[in-house]
């Protein structure tokens, strides 16, 4: 089986220009078949502002009305998408940016209303996995937005680390995956004071030992399970780092079963 | 040759749902193969006085300044390019929404600056007819956005209507392509006060003795002009209507060389 990268950046990898652009040339690098899977962090938050847009927050969670899904599908799906794609197809990587509603690429169920009405919140229930096989035939990199649909013309915000595990699960039937997560932070810290802390290597028996000792952050520890869920699922391996992971110079933390 | 469909509609058809989900009906209902190509509108003008942007405008034409960039690709390749799609995915149409800059569908190069400095607005250099073709052979339909790039990374801002004649031009060496144009009169009228006076048929004979008479708009001779253009091309036909023009019910101006 072929080796493919999924990758997943933050909203701190897309907010520097600078850090954007010097990732890029590194995704763009990998010799191998790749995705890249994109949220939009901030970037949202200060255009609502701009036009008076109230975020609304309910138990610590954001709820997306109509107008901040308007507001998510143009940022995420229009500007920083198509940033993206043509500063790709600048250095030689034929990106093509897609939504989940594009090719019907990935879809997802509107979240039900339980305690919270979280609006226009979807839970992805399906990835198109021919549409991403047939795109990497053909050497497109495939360049997927945070912004899924019901098939039933409704389009859903739907958080992009979770696409990304997905669209990595899915794709393990057909490829070797390496899934990649960019954030802030140079990999796992053994101590979340400590920026030289970053765990090399963690694997099941690792994993069960950091569980016990409690030292790692509290934000940390899900997306660890999530790891561990995607490696259960198929997925060869999963890394975390921030934006210069594939730069080689770098450290950053290497996940195995 | 295959038939070929090449679509453009006008921010007027966008703008009213109930217009947009009728016409978009009639578009997937047609049999042979088919491209979509959008602007947006009075859409992207009413975000901007939401924000606060001012709309520059210097011998009659709109200025595309860097601000003006980021709003029209939120609102054409963001908000209007994935509605279209999620709407047609609802209707089993296979639509995947696009800028010139996906797959490098659509190319072009910033207009020089001469007495006026247009900003951000980019007349087309080229067409990949690789790519498009690629999409139709897999039953993909394109939903093209008028946000081109220059494959330097910089987006640009072209007008709808000639991407839709180029792309049209274009794919003529593969397919048999009819170009339609969507607007909001029922055709090419013979008395522009008169609704009921569409033309159902222009040739090039027609053509002249329409430009001798001179009681066409002003507006629609250059469209004229520039449909001529095409048929040179190898488009093989030009139909000009409003939304309705796919329901087989409406008057519609038919053109051929």
């Amino acid at each position: 089986m072929d080796k493919l990268h999924v990758v997943k950046i933050g909203g701190k990898v897309i907010e520097n220009k600078d850090s954007l652009i010097s990732f890029l040339e590194d995704f763009a690098s990998l010799e191998e078949s790749k995705i890249l899977v994109h949220g939009g962090g901030n970037e949202a938050n200060n255009i609502s502002k701009k036009i008076g847009l109230e975020i609304k927050i309910e138990g610590g969670r954001r709820i997306t009305d109509s107008d901040s899904l308007d507001l998510i599908t143009m940022v995420y799906a229009g500007k920083i998408n198509k940033k993206i794609v043509s500063l790709l197809q600048s250095i030689s990587c034929n990106a093509l940016g897609i939504s989940g509603a594009d090719g019907n690429a990935y879809s997802a169920i509107k979240r039900p209303i339980k305690d919270i009405d979280f609006g226009f919140v979807g839970d992805l229930t399906e990835i198109n996995i021919p549409f991403f096989t047939g795109l990497i035939k053909q050497n497109i990199v495939p360049i997927c937005c945070s912004v899924t649909h019901d098939r039933k013309g409704q389009l859903l915000n739907t958080n992009a680390d979770t696409i990304a595990a997905s669209i990595a699960s899915a794709l393990s039937k057909n490829f070797k995956v390496i899934l990649t997560y960019c954030f802030e932070k140079m990999g796992v810290l053994e101590n979340i004071n400590d920026e030289n802390s970053v765990i090399p290597f963690i694997d099941t028996k690792k994993y069960h030992e950091l569980k016990n000792r409690g030292t790692i952050s509290q934000g940390m520890m899900p997306k660890l399970h999530n790891c561990f869920e995607s490696l259960e699922k198929g997925v060869q391996e999963i890394r975390i780092g921030n934006s210069s992971i594939f730069s080689q110079k770098n450290q950053f933390t290497k996940i195995k079963k």
